[in-house]
């Protein structure tokens, strides 16, 4: 399957670079996206020859059933015995995921391979899934097509008395009978809750006036969806209307700078401007976005300075927000697939004020 | 709170014990367990004398509404500065958790704190949690409770034509509609699929005859329940019946050995040879249980030869389990919490067949 075979080469390529005999390979979405284990128990040793997958015994017909283009090995234990492996095959030079392997199982692996030079790999196995290929977008575009059934289900319930709880509860629901799973946990947050970026729902109700966002997103077939959106509960105050409209046209300007050559600095920065210009920047504190896809935060991260450029098949959310404590909050967040010339929305909900 | 209080001197005498000036906690479960922390990013640094507790600025707020004896500090971005604290502090030998802290982290400590001695606690910090306070487990049978009434609403629906994944959705909504989360994908496996320990639900249809296992499990207010039944649909063969009576026999054997004082492998040999002698020894594969709290699997483990005694306050399940390939499967799950002279169930549900 190409799918998997061009990863391999790429992951090839940086070994390669860096001199390496082979990478060990334990991120388990890392592991999924080289050769289509879904297991909780699994790691990859790719060489420039070979492409070796090891589980347990709990996990070898399901390895078997759904891996492609790699030799599946069960190594017996829980504890995969990829020292010995290594040994085996005589490699001198192995890369190793750092921020994924944990001390434990680095000092297992060095007391088996000893003579074995290891050496962090950093993020560079992960970066590889940054580019995504069409078979990862149309799951994507399913999951975010269920998201928004189940949302549009449960916001017929919303209006002035409801709580949070009860319309996270509706969406958990719709999401559920259509096949899917949350991708994270809802939220749901009114009023002054709005202010907060991490607030879980609550037995607050909704009440006129409110601005109400809700983030939310799906996992189907493996893949995550993410958007928000920003709901006026009746009649809102000419203040909070000029919040969500500067939020609007903050995510525009973003969407519009995301496209192939520009820095994921300057994505962010789009926002970002249109915010501080409206004079509100003390009430945007975090990113403008981050990377999807088997993971609902990935890489790349679309943050203030980021150098990283803006390539073709990137996928990332889109989500400026603007937070003022104990009063409102108003966040607006869709996923843009980069292409040739721009980038298209994987999200189809209307963002303009009470569309939704 | 004496609850917190208490686990911090558990720490101390370990530290005391390994002539530690200090532990690093990084995993999660064990940060909740020892200050009430429920982010997703923060850690522990007790010494002797102090119990500090950093976090990013997501979380402050949070945590100093959450926690208690300790003294919260704000640690700046997602890396959180325990190098600098730890040389602040002029600690020289300190505890980590290896099993947890990934390489990265490691050696970014190791370069910030470079005169101190890093020492792996192994599952020290983890095994505090195995002994349980009456808070934990009034918590504990809170979730199983609304476990159970959720099963008993879902299996309403159960009848031949009906698919595991109808069962699954309706256990699922039934959960949400009471307040609580999953604390792990619900099983339902009905005839072959039953053979499976980790079938998830599929499209099959239940049909007169079978045996169905649904393991089921809740989180609730940071706990978690685990208890599986096996249900005939209904009249099943006297072959499947045998099945049935012998791993009740073998739970009840189990349950009966789980006293202060044996060993967690007499308590895994009491399940086990009662299947063995039954003739089915080959077809019990996985330990008879584990522990549950504030992860659905934490320590003990009870498996064969296990040597560590049962100690009052520990909680676990029993759960034996017979799985013929492409027959059939049953498997008995309840928790026990061992008290003063034996035990109790934290579960309810009857296992006598048919009694569901």
């Amino acid at each position: 399957m190409e799918f998997f075979a061009k990863a391999h080469d790429h992951l090839r390529a940086i070994l390669k670079e860096q001199n390496l005999d082979g990478a060990l390979v334990t991120d388990l979405a890392n592991v999924r996206r080289l050769c289509g284990f879904t297991g909780s128990n699994g790691a990859l040793l790719i060489t420039h020859s070979d492409a070796l997958f090891l589980t347990d015994s709990r996990y070898t017909t399901q390895a078997l059933a759904e891996t492609s283009d790699v030799e599946v090995r069960e190594g017996g234990g829980k504890k995969l015995p990829f020292g010995a492996l290594i040994n085996d095959l005589c490699l001198e030079r192995v890369g190793y995921e750092g921020q994924n392997l944990n001390c434990a199982a680095f000092r297992s692996l060095k007391e088996k391979a000893k003579s074995v030079e290891l050496c962090d790999l950093g993020d560079a196995v992960s970066k590889i899934r940054q580019l995504k290929g069409p078979q990862e977008i149309e799951k994507m575009l399913a999951a975010s097509g269920l998201a928004e059934e189940a949302l549009k289900e449960a916001i017929r319930l919303f209006k002035p008395g409801v709580t949070e709880l009860e319309i996270a509860a509706e969406f958990q629901i719709a999401v559920i009978r259509r096949g899917g799973k949350l991708s994270f946990d809802v939220i749901v947050a009114g009023g002054p809750n709005a202010a907060m970026p991490h607030a879980m729902p609550g037995k607050r109700k909704f009440a006129e006036g409110d601005l109400v966002v809700v983030d939310f997103g799906v996992l189907l077939d493996g893949y995550c969806s993410d958007q928000t959106v920003t709901i006026p509960v009746g009649r809102v105050s000419d203040n909070f209307l000029e919040v969500y409209e500067v939020v609007k046209r903050a995510q525009d300007a973003a969407i519009s700078a995301a496209v192939p050559g520009a820095t994921l600095g300057a994505v962010d920065s789009a926002a970002r401007d249109v915010i501080a210009a409206a004079g509100f920047g003390d009430y945007f504190g975090h990113a403008t976005g981050h990377g999807l896809g088997l993971e609902v935060h990935e890489l790349p991260v679309v943050a203030p300075k980021a150098s990283e450029v803006v390539k073709e098949g990137m996928v990332f959310t889109v989500e400026p927000g603007i937070y003022i404590p104990g009063e409102v909050g108003v966040r607006l967040e869709d996923v843009v697939y980069i292409n040739s010339d721009g980038n298209e929305l994987l999200s189809t909900l209307n963002k303009d004020f009470g569309s939704i």
